[in-house]
Formats: C-alpha cells, sequence, structure tokens
C-alpha cells in the first residue's frame, strides 16, 4: 500500500541524494518526518539501476531524524557500499500528542524508546515500535527503489531500539549493531521512568523490551555489534553494555563490544566508527 | 605571548582532540570561542610527536565554530593527513557588541564578514580580519602543538573572508580554497550591505575586501581551488564565481572552479568535497 506523503526538500550528498519525508502514520496516529539517503546507484539515470537494501538507524534520547543525517558522516561510505539509509524521528509529534507533564528530555517527545505503549495516554500516539518495524519500512519498501533487505543499528535509546527491534522480530533483519545503547532498560533510571509510565508497574511486562531478557530466549542468533566509549557520562549509570555481554554468554549469543578509550556519548564517537558499522552490515546486507 | 584562555570541551575525534577554547580577545575587545582539532600525531604520549601545520576554517553568514566542527565531517582526513584545523566564530558576540539593528542575520552578530570596520559603532568590536589572521594564529601557535605553516578556506561568506585574508597578506598561508564563496561582495546585495555600514559610502574603500579587485593586484599567485554547487540557490545573485574566474584570467592567477551539478549551499556539499580540499590544503603545506 503506498501511503500519501510529501518530499519536505532533496539535497545532494555524495552523488546520492537525501530526502526528507512528511507522512501520515497510521501507527502513531500523526504527521511524522523521516529522511531517506539513495545512494548514487539508484539516482535516476544510473546505469544497470538494481535496488539497494536498507539500513534503518534509530536516534538517541532528543533527536530528530536529523541529528544523524548532519552530524554522522554516513553517506561517503553508504555511498561506496550502495546502501540506502532510513532514519526516523524519536517519537511521535505535534498537537494532541501529549509530553512529559514535566517538560523533562527523557520521557515523551523525543523519547518515545521504540515500545508500544500500553498505558493512557500514551497508548493512543506513543506505538515507536509498530511504526519502525512494520509501517516505515511498509512506506520505504513501496514508494524508493529498495530492497526488503533490512538492516538495524542505533545510538543510546536507539541502541536499545535497534537490540529489541532485531530480537523481538527474527528474520526481519540481515544485521544489527549499536552504539553506546541502553542495554538493559528495565534495570536503569531512564528504562524505568519510560517503561513506567508507556507499560504500566508490572516489571515482567518491562523485560519484552529488554535486550538483557530478551537475547536469553533468542530464536535467531544475528551477530552484534557494540561499540562504547569509556568517558561516556551514561556508561556506569544508565547503560551498562557488560550486561547484555553476560546475557549473551550464557546461551551462546554472538556479542562484539568494543570499548573505545577517551570516547564519550556524541556524534564525534559515532563520526568516528560508524564507517566499521556500515561495512558489518553491508557485508550481511549483500552476501 | 600567551593570552588566557579557557577549554571548554574536550572530545575525542578519530583518534584526535577537538577542543572549544573560550579566551579574551583584544581585536574585537570581547570574548570569543573558537574550536581546535588536533589530530592523532600530536595527541599526548604520541610517538614522535612534532607539531603539526594548521589550516584556518570561516564559517558562513549565522554560523558559529560548531557548524563546520559537526556538519563537515573534516576530521577522519585530517587525521589521515596530520592536519590541524581552527575554526573561528564568524563575529564578535557578547553584552556591549551591537548586532543588526532589525535583527537581520546577515549582518552584525554572525556576519562579521571578516572586514576590520571604520564606522561606528562598528569600529569598536568588529575586526574580524585582524582577529582571524593575526590575533588567534599567535593565540593557537604559542598555545598548542602546530607550527606556523597556515592555510585558509572557508564557506559562502567565509568563502569571501579565506580568499581576502590569503591575497591580502602574501607569504602568510601556503594555500587558500573555499566553498560557494561571495567572490566580488562590492558588487552583490549581502556585500553592499555589509560592507556599506561596515566601511562606509565610499566603494573604493570596499574594493580592498573584495577578492576580485584584489587578485588584480596581488603579488603572489597562490592557486585558488573553488567547488560550488549548480543548485545554490544564492548562486546567481550574492556568489557569481565566474567573476573571479575572468578577474583571474587577466592577470594569469592560477584559479580552479569546479560547478558540481546538483548541489546546493548546504554543509552536505561541504561534506561531500571538502576530503579533497583538505588534501589541497596538506599538498602545500607539508611540501
Amino acid at each position: 500500500m503506498t501511503e500519501a506523503f510529501t518530499i519536505l526538500s532533496d539535497t545532494r550528498v555524495f552523488g546520492g541524494s537525501l530526502k526528507r519525508v512528511r507522512h501520515p502514520s497510521a501507527a502513531l496516529d500523526c504527521a511524522m518526518t523521516f529522511a531517506v539517503y539513495l545512494p548514487p546507484q539508484v539516482e535516476a539515470g544510473a546505469p544497470g539501476q538494481t535496488p539497494v537494501p536498507v539500513l534503518y538507524w534509530l536516534s538517541g534520547l532528543t533527536c530528530t531524524d536529523e541529528n544523524f543525517t548532519q552530524k554522522a558522516g554516513a553517506f561517503r561510505v553508504a555511498a561506496e557500499l550502495g546502501l540506502a539509509i532510513v532514519a526516523p524521528d524519536t517519537s511521535p509529534r505535534g498537537e494532541g500528542v501529549p509530553g512529559d507533564p514535566d517538560g523533562a528530555w527523557d520521557f515523551g517527545l523525543g523519547a518515545g524508546f521504540y515500545v508500544d505503549a500500553t498505558e493512557q495516554p500514551w497508548a493512543k500516539h506513543y506505538r515507536m515500535h509498530d511504526y519502525v518495524t512494520r509501517e516505515l519500512p511498509e512506506l520505504v519498501e513501496a514508494n524508493f527503489p529498495v530492497t526488503d533487505r533490512r538492516s538495524i543499528a542505533g545510538h543510546s535509546m536507539g541502541g536499545h531500539g535497534a537490540l529489541v527491534c532485531a530480537l523481538r522480530h527474527p528474520g526481519r533483519y540481515k544485521a544489527v549493531s549499536a552504539f553506546s545503547p541502553i542495554v538493559n532498560p528495565a534495570a536503569v533510571p531512564w528504562g524505568e521512568k519510560a517503561f513506567g509510565r508507556y507499560l504500566g508497574p508490572d516489571r515482567d511486562r518491562w523485560l519484552e523490551w529488554d535486550a538483557c531478557a530478551l537475547i536469553a530466549k533468542a530464536t535467531e542468533r544475528l551477530p552484534i555489534l557494540i561499540d562504547q566509549g569509556d568517558r561516556d557520562s551514561f556508561l556506569e549509570t544508565q547503560l551498562k553494555p557488560q550486561a547484555l555481554v553476560v546475557a549473551a554468554e550464557a546461551v551462546g549469543h554472538p556479542v562484539t563490544l568494543r570499548m573505545q578509550p577517551g570516547y564519550d556519548h556524541s556524534y564525534f564517537f559515532i563520526a568516528t566508527f560508524i564507517e566499521d558499522h556500515l561495512r558489518h552490515h553491508a557485508a550481511a546486507l549483500t552476501a
């Protein structure tokens, strides 16, 4: 099904094109904006044009589609590898979409946590998991020159999102990776606040959205690549990637955690290592 | 002379470090912030450490030091080439610094045009040319592990700045290049507004700050590299790079103007071609 959408802008980058797209989302019951980078291989007039696979990038708290597109420096290598990249927003937005009652930046607007909320008043709009795993790929695959070969990656809250999306949907993604992910949201302050509101007080239900819990019962052993800066100010309180390594080792799930000395939580860290992630994804997507 | 300065932040990027520095500027009579990227070759503990040359990057209208550092994707290649990069702000700022009376974005704050103003109330603070060609290099060379081998580049208003700085100071820079420069500010609306206020109504004096005029009497024939997008919305009204090519040809000054099909005025354009510029600069700086 092709939904209505509007191209807000179309910018040439590294021989390809970066489009910002606005569309009505049924899953989120609001209008949404996402970015899609199409590499030179599928530009109009490119010889022998064949559709390309897609990497979905999930951003962190407070971000929109623009943080990744402007700061990650990903398009040079995406152009080389013939990879499309789709970067959605991090929450529903707009009139009628409730945000944090106290105006905090770690819940609500810009902080959808890639779950499907069950509690009011959040359940009407906060269904980012359904959006990024189902509705958005349907729209992208129906309207752009891409295949249904997908992979997923993200940063911080989006790293959590990428891991959970891949672990909940065996076969849907060919590769997964994360920068500075919240691997155990059910056990850290950011996750406790968000899950308590979106999902309610029953902590057992939180585990359906927690990578450390999901990996224990995963039926597909998709290798996970994680980069983490050792000077990240959120490392000890919110991220704790070692918890995922322990959970993965218990079940033999392949996880590569690279602790990067001196790096922090910023997009400067992501820019430094994004090439490795893109090559990790391309190897699986084009295999 | 070592002036007082404060390191606001120090971020690891591509094995080097990006520092934001705050210091009192005598030239501008206010406090200023600039960014300096130091490549891995001069990081603390790097073996056989020797000082590195410096590229100065001048940004365009409305920018601060952060646009280039966050969006240009320059540090990967700077790290490879062993190049420091210094990115100053685009105007004096702070309490007591007058901005545009109408709050416009093309004059005053964020729009210093890299001239030394002679008219009131601008002359007290708006001396960006003296700042970027003299005071800032003095501070950088006294306090960071860099040599006095310098080059200069910039974008739009900063492309104008880079060309004028190089043309006015033979021998001071080993290389110069520009993205989408305002090559003939004395003859376009942005320049007429800024020069009329900063320099007064005598148009002859404007020519001392106009690359097309300066190139005619240059005593040094430093090759100029220019990239320009052909879908840049400012191309025909404000930029007109062909005017510089004509002025350069008349005197045998080497100018390479590369018209890049499909590209606009944004940092996505800069990111696409910054590697070529960095290699152009490094070849001259390390020759």
